[in-house]
């Protein structure tokens, strides 16, 4: 620990200029007009694998975007690692909300301030960094892969048949994957569960234009009322979803188990804070924490229809739209869910408009094995390196590839995040302190130690 | 009539020119970029005016965008007929739809296309050529005033207090307005209904950013999930406003009024074809032209919130608005049904959000009377030029500032419009057919005829 503090603070500069680098491209992988800054950031790591000491790095093409893949094997009897990180990030909008730049990142009150900052950029750069250190330093007790895409954050669409056609390359003992955040700086924690995912859009179509709302306003139905009556029954008065089979595979957590995981901290007042609101709201039943990491959920993503600029415009509009997800729980599985939905959808709909739906992206959950000797090396690592062991927990997120993983790859995924919910993720402002980033670095070297050691 | 007839074939060309030097200013009330172009159409008519044989025009600055005010006083002794028009128009977003430039106009299959071709600067345009044949021909029967605003789009908010201020200049005997529709060119009629608007915009707040849907999904309130449901709740299953109070004040109209409007001629198969959709829907227990004509509506004009680009973007958004509007049947108030409205939406919020609404515009509904001398007079006029009686109709959309001019100026309006349903108003592609434009022409002179000649 000494030692890689030191080579922290020696190279602290560099390892952020680096990052910058990397965080100045504007990865947005849902978005077309993004294509050659994908390829960019491809090149981009695949020159930072090879500098921190990979013996050979390849940009590997998919039907999306590429995959990096890099590899260290130092003695091909021991234990294979893979480090799993996307450099795709969320589109950085509404821009005006930022104080700074998105692509530009700026360090101010000890963070770093830019979109993909903690995820995943910032947090996969802290793999490449500590196994820089381990390569430089002798200190690598075993074998090292690394597989970055760049579709985590469309539903990673490619992987799949990527997993499936490079099995033999990707074969490991453990995925390692820092894309979560822990409760916080002082409450340590490791993620164990993950929700899964369903994202559709839907388009209502009432008239063929927009009409006049006052000759046409009573008589004709306004496909944006519709959306609203369509939307809000998706939901009961319980905040119980009402799609028909929805819950059939939920599994009900056990009354233990939910005991359990109330013992995690979680600090309420705290939380309606940070975010600014009077009052939680949820399902009926269940406590904020489970609502989150046991319970799935519907939200809808966006909405827009008819005249939304200045002023006023009376009409009544043709077109309404929206983008709705729902997260799973494990067992769930998200093409069945999908197809509830859309079945549902359309049957909700009056004969006087027309409903299409689209499915977007979508993923399962994940429940991660806390008696996994990876698990329990990443447990030592991070009480060795924070003072305390960290705690359990299911988080709310979805990371659609960590189920795929285990399915394609038979392998088990240890979710070794070191961000924190005041990271603003998707958000405007996302942010990751320093802190946490060198901290993650000081952390990882932790792991191939423990977990090469065995228990 | 045949004098107009050859005026009207000689000069048409001209006509043309003129209105398309008119509509090529993009002269949209509602957004304030567009500041001076509402000048130069001030000017633009202004000229006009003068140019037609106006003795004096001026422009007239309010509070907001001036009115262009411009007399004939031939024998003070004559009954005064006062033209109200508006040179503003809607937006023309959205500009993807339009087969050509709003603000380019075109003459293609007979029609005029361009934004304002009928509302209202083509069918105002009507009145100052009818005029330039009655000063030359030398037929002019009475005095003439122009009164025309910059507002009517925007809800009329500075014409109240203009006529306050101007009462003694704008005093006049009859106002002749040509803002609205005839059921159809075989089928011409004259408007003597109109309904009253109130015009919000409401806010709802939930997190203070853009959250993650996954980490926070399912344990705070999705601002977007709630405007749903808040706007979902303010119609029931009969398609009746739920709001309380909001049917005190309208006057239902008898079983006897309603089998006499029931006669108008009403294709619902063409109708229902021209919009495409499949099936009407609106009020129970009242026909779709009730449900415009005598009942009021509420629709929601636009709605948007969170994120709404290409792709799927996993977020709780922070902020959900809607703009909503409720068409009024006189003897509601506008006002007052601002008030319910904005009452009892705040208390459709629940705790884990904030609410805020906005009024934007409003004005009352109007009924006109079919035993004025001067409805007389616009009778005759169409029937003598289409060869019918025109059929009384009560349209669903709204001249505020018609109920306001029996208010301020102690005079009833006559609602001659020329347009036609089809002519796609407030929508992209909105035009206005050759042959009204000139069949206004030929007609309107006949009007002042025979409202001079008394019956």
């Amino acid at each position: 620990m000494e030692q890689i503090n030191k080579f922290i603070e020696e190279n602290k500069d560099r390892f952020i200029d680096e990052l910058f680098g990397l965080l100045r491209i504007p990865s947005v992988s849902s978005k077309t007009e993004h294509k050659q800054d994908m390829q960019k950031a491809t090149e981009y790591l695949k020159k930072s694998l090879l500098d921190a000491g990979a013996d050979s790095v390849e940009i590997i093409p998919t039907g999306g975007h590429p995959v990096v893949y890099g590899e260290k094997i130092i003695d091909p009897s021991k234990p294979v690692v893979m480090v799993y990180g996307h450099y795709d990030v969320q589109p950085a909008e509404p821009f005006e909300l930022w104080h700074s730049q998105p692509f530009e990142p700026e360090i101010r009150e000890g963070k770093i301030w830019a979109r993909g900052a903690d995820d995943d950029k910032g947090q996969l750069f802290m793999h490449v960094k500590a196994f820089e250190f381990m390569v430089k330093s002798g200190t690598l007790p075993c074998n090292v892969k690394f597989m970055l895409e760049g579709e985590e954050e469309i539903g990673s669409p490619s992987l799949g048949k990527f997993c499936r056609e490079n099995a033999e390359k990707l074969k490991s003992d453990v995925i390692l994957v820092s894309d979560t955040s822990m409760i916080g700086r002082d409450v340590p924690s490791i993620t164990t569960g993950l929700r899964g995912l369903s994202y559709l859009e839907v388009e209502v179509t009432g008239p063929n234009r927009d009409l006049h709302s006052g000759l046409y306003g009573g008589a004709v139905a306004n496909p944006v009322n519709v959306l609203t009556k369509m939307i809000a029954s998706l939901t009961d008065e319980n905040n119980r979803i009402t799609i028909p089979g929805f819950y059939d595979d939920v599994i009900e957590v056990s009354r233990e188990e939910r005991e359990e995981m109330a013992k995690a901290p979680f600090d309420e007042e705290q939380y309606k804070k940070e975010i600014d609101v009077v009052e939680l709201s949820g399902e009926s039943g269940y406590s904020a924490m489970e609502r989150t990491g046991i319970r799935p959920s519907l939200d809808v993503n966006g909405i827009w229809g008819g005249y939304t600029g200045e002023g006023a415009k009376t009409i009544l509009p043709s077109k309404a739209h929206a983008k709705i997800s729902m997260r799973l729980v494990p067992n769930q599985q998200s093409a069945k869910i999908d197809e509830l939905f859309v079945q549902h959808f359309k049957s909700l709909a009056p004969p006087s408009v027309k409903v299409s739906v689209r499915v977007l992206h979508g993923g399962e959950g994940y429940v991660s094995p806390v008696d996994h000797p990876a698990y329990r090396a990443a447990s030592k690592a991070y009480e060795a390196t924070f003072g305390k062991k960290p705690v359990p927990f299911r988080s709310g997120g979805s990371i659609p590839i960590i189920s795929l993983f285990e399915k394609e790859l038979d392998a088990k995924s240890i979710l070794m995040g070191f961000g924190l919910e005041s990271d603003a993720i998707h958000s405007p402002n996302e942010n990751y302190p320093l802190w946490n980033f060198f901290k993650g670095i000081e952390t990882i070297p932790l792991f191939y130690k423990y977990y090469s050691e065995g228990d």
